[in-house]
């Protein structure tokens, strides 16, 4: 509200925007001086008005929903996908078509291979031609690609706090880079609005458990980006679990050492690597992540230990995982598509507590 | 970051600033573009950095906490006081000497009779000659005062949630006045920062329970305001309750009718009592007041019930303690002060979920 | 499994059991001496083993859950009927003719007026012949009646609280009783288990509101209650809030003193009023009722609190929803009618932590 | 209440019995049919009535808190010691003297090697002469030796999930044993009850955080029980985490595999390991384990899974670690020294939710 409106506003839309990222990609375009609203979509509450819906929006976000249609990319000039995995797969080049430019949150254009894509979400996918165009939009790693692109696959969750978590580790002979385990731990926000009967509150609250182990889908992807960064085929074991929070997640990193590295080595190697990131904090040695310092900011937190013990190396990640886990980090990579600060409307330190 | 500074910009210190209202002012103030943070104390971690204390503030707060001394007044224009009560009683007369103005967040300068402050606190107030100078800092009643006030004083979570929900009702003949029941729940986070066994995560996690029934010392706080609003003294019982969530505070305050009053009437009275303020929403006619949706924002909802088979009206009011019930509201009061625009650094919509 | 089991168990049979209450019920069931399971039954789990659906009763609940169907009186002696409210009411008059003694968990049977029971349930009543027949099974009125029903509707969550804090003033000339205003607070599992946009995790969690003030259908079970208590008609406000706790469940009852009563006389009153009570606690003067002392046992704490300076009374009631708010109180029923110790399967302490 | 009383009970004392370990045996030994309470102690709140202190024991244990002395040994048969690390190290001899069994609930004398323990615990050991007399209380590795001991050093929450996880892989040459790694997860209880900034409910809640990666005391523990399996001595990286929630302990433990096993394989082996174990439960194939199906109960639930894309054994282990890792475990030890069922007291189903 204080800032002043840009001369010729940027029209963003966006497709599911009453689910928790959707009205994550609201609040944080409400304040964004560059962008107006132009169509906010929602199948479940299409007529009514999102701040209706989600009354924490009262005074922000006074938009009635409406249902998804292909002309909305015809009345924007980006359109943000916060739809379900496959729900908008198809309709993503003609979007392209008419020059609107897609930031996808969902997993569909995320793998490169199309094959990849069908072995862990069980499903061929619809438009392979555009996988190529897609580039994966992890700032701290694509920064230049995502610049001029007009399709943007953005990060999973998981994936962010773990590539992040290892990447300054892929390019140094330091490990060894088939002995990876990510023991990651999310929030339950991360499982989306959609009323399901494992995440009711009961059944969530003090309860605590592992799901999917060396089974979910967001493991071709973390494996996509070690690969790429290490220059050979990597694969990792990667170890979700639900707990009982609403938002942040934080990934413990286990990697063997090939030769002693110190502490010291390993955040100074930190610290070099991320050095102009916006979003990145590398915290003292031997300080760990917690989630409770990230969350409601857009930073990712990493912590780092050795077990000169047993000669390994622990990286712990901490995010908030509908913040730089998805609508964040969907938020900077609009900035940075549009050539403005990166950091335009992130700009806040996490809340505490 | 992104917000350019001001020329001048005004000099805010902060006594107290490692608790959590003073932590939420930190965040709050180093993000507003009119003021500069000067000092920052804790007598708890003095010596050290407050974003090593708090790593939220990591890349926002980088000063290291002095012990508080009479001096802090000399090196700012707009000093808060975050401190237990009668902490800085003593010491607001050789602020207010040094031009410094003083927003004080504890209780000392907000009862006007220091007979009653006394018969609450069990403390001889120390200071009793500040009281006349004190405005009470509620900007939807006091603005004008709170314009050229050199000494606020903050008023408490509970005090704001009840005195907002009643307010319109003071002025009209609609209501007993002598039937108050204020029956609140706040979250625990208004217990304060300090370690204290019965605020333990394992004591307060999944456990609910009232105390100080009928002797909180918010009482006379609240009886003061209403009778203000009245024209005459008015009693009322109030009940705080803690309940296991961090942050939010909910009031449901029952009163009953003397005259039939329909929801449209009472709905239509609020709407136009609150009808410039930026802050405070009153909800669709029958809707409840929820904290979920003001969490993390400076608004108090209200919701508006009538109990027609019992004559009484049932208003309910929520906050977050720590913004508008604290800190938040310490921020609106030094930008009227300040005369500048009441919402700046204040102006977020509440985060969901 | 310790317990010896006795020479001619009684068959209990459970229709719903895989619901919270049904749930609550197999695992006080399976260690009850005189009981023997007979028939569960789950319309969402029908074929599937309860333990599998709940795995906290492994080797205690080797069951396969049935579909509901009118021959399950037939196989028992004892039926719990633990579905949504109307689900069942058309089919107990068959169950009762098959000499099966029934306890209803639901609404269905707690209002002794067929014509308040549509008012409120916006459903006309199915079987309003059945409602003469059936006991209001809160045993610390109804003990006696009771002992010998063939129909027990077990009361509801906030009803039990309720009249349990207001019983031993309503049969004395302390208080007007036209001023009663409750104002109850529960965890989230009283909404049930079924999945529901509301209840969803991060919905709840971290959020606190009203909901259907002067408007829960508890209300009218309450006032038939304290009416017939008081021997004429009462009517209250009733309030309820949901809190983000998984059980328990908190009233804060307010009513206007008519002559001057001690906190003394109170506690006195109290405490012989419930002298024989196995279950019912009266809290030091002064105390407060906190949920976190009860939940896991079948208790009901009540604190006393006199408001003098507005001569009102304050009652605080904590107890556990699926206990004594449902399935524990159940189980006490069936007790009383089987004849047995009323404490058998009961007898524990709560859990603290 | 029900039990009938043994004609010559035992006479059990607890040494801090206002901690929550404390509270948790008074709270199972209140309803041991072979035990009668004689002395608790509790320095913070001698002179004090347990239940006043915990008013869930209210009507369980009406006793008045004494201070320790050493004479404390005189009027009981069996001692437990649930006092903070090294608290009555040196008076345990003294105990034992008196012919009085002790059950140790510290570190003191789970480690057998005092410079082991000095390395670890930066204190000398007191009294390494009783080390050799204390036996590790695993009942599922011990339990003869348990039943003649008169020292049990009951094990640590994590030990006793990682063991219990480990023990059926050490005894096979399935496993490279020097590369394990064990994340685990804790609730907040686990950090005990006395007041500690980091355990606010404000600081803990919605917060998640490693802790002490690579030097948490209990890791020496852990490696003196899988070398004593495997014969050799092993090593593991432990790291444990602290979760938003008051009870449960879950632990997922990684293997590499030297040779491929399958699900099958790894399913059937820990079935027949734990074949008569009473509080061990195996999981079906796949499934995980979820601490919300063991809080408030004494069993530990083990969930396997393989990752062969890595040749790696997943294992997850849930205990309530308050119960199964700390105070239910010792009463289990308890009875196996006294020669009655093990489950006396113990044989309940966790509560859901």
């Amino acid at each position: 509200m204080v800032e002043q409106p840009m001369a010729n506003p940027v029209k963003a839309s966006i497709a599911g925007a009453s689910g928790y990222t959707g009205v994550e990609l609201v609040r944080l375009l409400a304040r964004h001086p560059a962008v107006e609203l132009a169509t906010l979509t929602s199948e479940t509450h299409a007529g009514r008005r999102i701040s209706d819906v989600i009354p924490s929006l009262r005074g922000w976000a006074e938009y009635e929903l409406a249902a998804l249609s292909p002309d909305i990319a015809d009345s924007c000039d980006i359109l943000f996908l916060a739809l379900p995995h496959t729900a908008a797969m198809a309709s993503v080049p003609g979007f392209l078509e008419r020059s609107c430019k897609v930031i996808d949150l969902s997993a569909d254009f995320r793998l490169h291979d199309a094959k990849v894509f069908e072995q862990w979400y069980h499903t061929p996918h619809q438009t392979p031609d555009c996988l190529g165009r897609a580039v994966y939009g992890l700032p701290e790693l694509y920064r230049d690609k995502i610049r001029s692109a007009g399709l943007v696959a953005n990060p999973g969750c998981y994936p962010t706090s773990v590539v992040l978590a290892l990447a300054p580790l892929m390019g140094v002979d330091w490990v060894d880079a088939d002995s990876i385990v990510a023991d990651s731990k999310s929030g339950i926000s991360g499982a989306g609005r959609k009323a399901n009967p494992a995440t009711q509150f009961a059944e969530c609250n003090e309860g605590l458990s592992a799901y999917n182990l060396a089974s979910h889908r967001h493991t071709p992807e973390i494996e996509q980006e070690l690969s790429a960064l290490a220059g050979r085929e990597i694969r990792l074991t990667f170890s979700p679990h639900l707990v009982p929070m609403t938002r942040g997640l934080l990934s413990t990193v286990y990697v063997n050492m090939v030769r002693d590295v110190t502490l010291a080595d390993l955040t100074g190697r930190y610290r070099e690597f991320y050095k102009d990131e916006p979003f990145v904090r590398i915290l003292h040695p031997g300080e760990y992540a917690n989630t409770h310092f990230v969350v409601h900011s857009n930073y990712c937190d990493i912590g780092l230990q050795v077990d000169t013990r047993n000669r390994r190396i622990i990286v712990t990640s901490a995010i908030d995982n509908l913040m730089k886990g998805a609508s964040g980090q969907a938020v900077q990579n609009m900035n940075i598509m549009l050539g403005i600060d990166e950091t335009t409307a992130l700009d806040v330190p996490g809340i505490f507590p």
